[in-house]
Parts: C-alpha cells; sequence; structure tokens
C-alpha cells in the first residue's frame, strides 16, 4: 500500500511539473500509473490531497537544508554555494509548487506553513551571511545582510517565474536554474572580500589547468 | 458614453486590488457604480475584457515612463531613484496585474505584451546603469550591468508576491511599497561608488539640519 502510494506522489509529480497543475486530472494520474482510479482515489480523494502532500516532501528536504550547521563545516564560501544548489534543486524538482497559489480559505494551513518556511530560510541565509563575515569572507552590517537574505529568497524564490513570464517559457532545463545560481551570485559578487576572491581563484585555477 | 467606460476601469481596478480579481463579479462592479448589469456589459462583456483594458492602461504608464531619456536629465542618482518609485507606484495601483496569471491559451497575446513590456524594462535599466557607469557613479562591467538590471526587475517585479506570501499580507500599504523602494536600493548600495556616496551624503544633510 505504502509503495503505490510513493509511486502516485511520483506520477503526480512528473506530471505536475510538466505539464501544469491545472492540466492534470486524476483520472490522467491513474492512466499513468495504469492502476485504476479507484485505486488512487484511495491515497487520495483530490489533487488539493496531492498537493498536500507534495508540499509535505518538499518541507522536509527544505528542512533537512535548513539544518546543516553553517559554522561546522570548512571553506565557508563553498558551503554557501552548496546550500544555494540545494534550495535551486528543490525549487526545480518541485517547481509546480513554486507556481501554485495556495487558497487563503481551503489551503490557509499550507499557507502558513509556506510562510513559516520562507521565515526559517531567511533565519538560516542570515546566520550563514553572518558566519561568513566573521570569517572575513563577506563585507556586510548587520542590516546589509537582513537585506541580502531577503533579495537572495526573493531571487531564488521567483526565479521559475521570471524565466516563464519574460521569456515564455513552458519547460525549464537545468542550465536554466544555473543561470538562477549566477544571478544569486550576482547578488554576492560585491560583498566579497578579496581573501573570498582568492579562494575562487584557487578553487577555478587547477580546473583551468585541467582543461588546457 | 466614454465616461461610463472609465468609470467603470476605474471601480473594476480598485475592487480587483482590494478583494483580489477572482473575489469580484461584474454584478458587484455594476452595483458599486449603480448602473445596470447590461449598461455595464455594453462595454465590457467579461472580466477577461476588463483585465484587457486595465492591462492596456498599465502598459500606457510603463511606456511613459520608459520613454524618459536617461542621458537627457542632470543629476543621474536622483533620476535613477525617480524611475523605480514611478515603477513601484505602478505595481501599486495595477497590483492586482501582478498578481494575475495570464492563461497562455486564452491570454496569449497579453502574455506577449507583457514579456515584451518585460525586455524593454530590462534593456531601459541597462541604459541608466551604462549611463551611471559612464558618469563614474556606478562600478560596473558590461556584465554586471546585465545581472543588475535583472535582478532588479525580480526585486520589484515581484516585491508585492512575496509580501503577500511571506507575512501572509492581504492589504499592501504604501509602507510596505517603500520598503521595496529599499530593498531594491541595497541591491545596487556596493556598486556605488565614492562620487555617488557624496551625493546621497550632500542630500541628507539639508534634511538633516532641517529636522536637528
Amino acid at each position: 500500500m505504502v509503495r503505490t502510494r510513493d509511486r502516485i506522489l511520483k506520477a503526480a509529480l512528473h506530471l505536475f511539473n510538466e505539464r501544469g497543475e491545472a492540466h492534470v486530472s486524476l483520472a490522467q494520474i491513474a492512466a499513468r500509473l495504469g492502476i485504476s482510479e479507484g485505486n488512487l482515489w484511495y491515497h487520495f480523494r483530490t489533487k488539493r490531497d496531492l498537493v498536500g502532500a507534495l508540499f509535505a516532501e518538499l518541507e522536509e528536504r527544505i528542512e533537512r537544508n535548513l539544518s546543516r550547521e553553517p559554522a561546522a563545516a570548512g571553506g565557508h564560501l563553498a558551503d554557501f554555494g552548496d546550500y544555494a544548489r540545494q534550495s535551486f534543486r528543490d525549487i526545480w524538482e518541485y517547481r509546480f509548487l513554486y507556481r501554485h497559489r495556495f487558497d487563503p480559505e481551503e489551503e490557509s494551513e499550507l499557507a502558513q506553513r509556506a510562510a513559516d518556511l520562507a521565515e526559517r530560510a531567511h533565519r538560516y541565509t542570515e546566520r550563514i551571511l553572518t558566519e561568513m563575515v566573521a570569517r572575513k569572507l563577506l563585507a556586510a552590517t548587520p542590516q546589509e545582510i537582513i537585506e541580502l537574505a531577503a533579495n537572495a529568497w526573493i531571487i531564488s524564490r521567483y526565479w521559475v517565474e521570471y524565466l516563464q513570464e519574460r521569456h515564455g517559457l513552458v519547460r525549464i532545463t537545468e542550465a536554466d536554474l544555473q543561470a538562477g545560481v549566477k544571478q544569486l551570485f550576482a547578488l554576492y559578487r560585491p560583498h566579497l572580500t578579496e581573501a573570498a576572491r582568492a579562494q575562487i581563484k584557487a578553487h577555478e585555477e587547477p580546473r583551468k589547468l585541467a582543461r588546457g
């Protein structure tokens, strides 16, 4: 039973991402899995139930990403990069949810959980940036750290929507997500210290040599 | 006849902004104006017609803002500020449209016009920033200018959505918009030259004196 449930979620996520949530019916999800609608209905009665379960999956992934201790790791510039890349990966894999609008009446609990997640992500980014300032990798005042974390969130969270609105893209590729990481990095670049720039250079040199 | 049409548009904009487009019916708009539904229907058959007409109004305002010559004005830092403030004002006054999702099939023409507007706004911002670099107010490479313009657009365009998602705000105030201008300024601040900082300081000093 548990396996069927997981298979349904996986198929729903795939179809929602590919075709857009509004264009996918429960019947199509059942058909894709070769199960009866009754079987699907046993696990999820409505599309909203599916959205709720997929949101819970995403929530768990984000919590995992937020549970890593910023001060624990070694090279902090690379760490921060990992955190950002993981965020973009989550957005990519659950991209339909980033276009979903929670109904304030019917889905108020999910909307609240989404707002709570956003709040924790802001705090976490602020902690990473504060740590980077302490390690002299970043130059920013406490006020600038708050502003940077908010701008970083806005750029990351709305990146997929931005691509779709500006370029009319229906399908987003991995390369489009990479471009998002680059945009985010552009936000931080002017705040990096000489030491941080030296780290980047040291990291890039061996690659260039390997290529040349 | 023209006047009734304008009154309908004004009432529709007000109600869409205040209550959300989905929660406003043509009947409510007619009731607010004290006209019959038949009279309203004579001008606009569907809500989609109203959205199209209001989008055309916004488009005209944005075009007006984009038609000002960046190189023509005197103090460029203040000019850029004016342009940003006008953008946030437009977003504020037509805020329901910034939450509206154009249907790719039924509203493909509007979606295309919105994408074209975004494109022109990017180019315009790039021209302003290039001009500021030429006047030694901003330090940025051509590549950084492209990245800055895109980040500026993302922060401005999604600011209202961000407030609503993060803080669950239903009604956005003028102060919330001011906070958006501040966020946008945070993006540019590290790129400002000493000359630009001196301009800001010179601008702030008299105010402080006036207050003190």
